[in-house]
């Protein structure tokens, strides 16, 4: 990812400086709990997807900037309501932000992100691409209140959860790389595949997340592993090990996920069954399919700098470890 | 206010049609908590306020009607997380939201309302009505937490009081009329009349509906009375109220205000303080200036049908009893 982080270092250096100076805000909790997650993001993927596709379509101008600084406004926003939603405790390495400020500034403070990347997205005065970023927002959000009503469903299907994770992350990675292209006045068939690029990176991205959530440890991740379990998310690797021992762990999986009465060894029961089962494998080896169709769709673009950046960061979303 | 219904009656009409087909989501939970809502809205005052400003303006097209159904859905979306932000009870007459699908699902749907928002302007086709749209937005937010910070502040000045309601209230009525005259190509002169009617009309309403907290009764306000006593927000005629006597029920204002520690017959010892004092008398001369400043804001503006039509709608912001 190095490749991509040092040719994409200036833009991502003006970025950081659009963001400082939108958060900022006469009403001093908004930039103090906006900086508390803002700061705490080191690797700023969606907005990194924006420049990158931009450039790699041959952007000259600076419109790309302002789209790339409010695609992070959308994703921080997300973030905010998200924690709340979830009552999560620890974020991107830090308290979640809404055990500092309470839960209404969190959700006001997302409010205020939210209508701040629109304001950017007028600034950068591309109609095309706020129309792909509005509908993003609109699609990650069906996609949490989906994840909301099924998710401690031990029968989801495959499919439903791959529909789930496929609009509340992948649309933004999807939308990121769309809108950047559109900018730049790329061709349809280019912004399409830099679309497919997005999005197939997405779900390789979340699936990494998912399986994080079991095998990772908090030093590293950011944030606490066993958190999805303790909620009774139902996450990929959860389904494969849920539907490989229906039979002998029913009761199980009843008790900790769809009643979510959880004891002491929960955890570590739950992940012995996702070795014995191989269902980390599993979800490891479809990230890395969705990492090759993504690579595949920017394959014949004519870049000979941006475009093999692009994909080494495909293979960095299934190498990380945080 | 009949004779503005009657005029715009066939937009508004296509307006509701508008909102319908976008609330509407495959994720069966968003159209039926935005529904519960949506439906309790009788006045749609601020759609009307888009539509009447455009048609006064001149509007010939329909790209106002979209943004009069954004304008609804950034109010609805504003309304939704409020309750969850103060916990309220009561909301246009029905159960508050978050009471029935939960306050995660209210906070999503809101995210839902507010993207479908931006979708609806960018179909409107002008930037302009967008950045006004986008800005307030931002700037309502930006109320909404001035006022989580500093509500409970026994010695909240008036000016800080209008600021708070001029973000919070007054610019969601300011922006819609602004957008409605700016989507119909009005000189930059007459937009900025628009708005200030907009805007002092927006003062007055949040006044009155501040009286009406202590006023009203529960069947015709479609929310409890007492909810901004209860929950310890100070609004202006409670400042009148505190500010009258200081001296003799300090304790009193720090015990229900301050400290939120409230017993039976509290609200009514506040009334009785309120009808001794004349704050609510003053809130609403108050109001009333507004009200007029906000007639006189769109006096020499030629159209002899829809300008007194407005001119009314002020009249009825303040002598509303719901």
């Amino acid at each position: 990812m190095d490749h991509l982080l040092s040719l994409a270092g200036p833009d991502m250096r003006a970025v950081d400086a659009l963001i400082r100076t939108h958060m900022d805000s006469p009403v001093p909790v908004i930039p103090a709990l906006a900086d508390h997650l803002i700061a705490g993001s080191a690797k700023r993927l969606r907005p990194l997807l924006t420049i990158a596709a931009a450039r790699l379509c041959g952007a000259r101008d600076d419109a790309c900037l302002k789209l790339a600084a409010a695609v992070e406004f959308i994703h921080t926003a997300t973030l905010l309501h998200d924690d709340v939603v979830d009552s999560s405790q620890l974020r991107r390495g830090r308290v979640a932000a809404h055990l500092i400020w309470g839960a209404p500034a969190s959700v006001l403070v997302g409010d205020f992100l939210f209508a701040r990347a629109f304001e950017l997205m007028v600034g950068a005065g591309s109609m095309s691409a706020l129309e792909i970023l509005a509908r993003a927002s609109r699609v990650i959000s069906e996609g949490e209140v989906l994840q909301l009503t099924r998710s401690h469903d031990l029968d989801l299907s495959q499919e439903i959860y791959i529909e789930i994770i496929k609009a509340k992350t992948a649309e933004l990675f999807a939308a990121a790389a769309e809108a950047g292209a559109v900018s730049a006045g790329a061709s349809p068939e280019r912004c399409r595949a830099l679309r497919r690029f997005g999005q197939d990176l997405g779900l390789a991205f979340q699936l990494i997340d998912d399986a994080l959530d079991y095998s990772g440890d908090a030093g590293t991740l950011g944030k606490n592993p066993g958190d999805d379990f303790r909620e009774g998310k139902v996450t990929l690797p959860l389904l494969i090990a849920m539907q490989r021992t229906s039979a002998s762990e029913r009761d199980f999986w009843v008790r900790t996920i769809d009643r979510r009465e959880q004891q002491d060894g929960d955890f570590d029961r739950a992940r012995a069954l996702m070795a014995e089962t191989g269902a980390l494998d599993e979800t490891l080896a479809m990230a890395l399919r969705y990492a090759e169709t993504a690579k595949a769709a920017i394959e014949d673009t004519a870049s000979t700098t941006w475009r093999p950046a692009l994909q080494d960061l495909a293979d960095f979303a299934v190498m990380r470890r945080a």
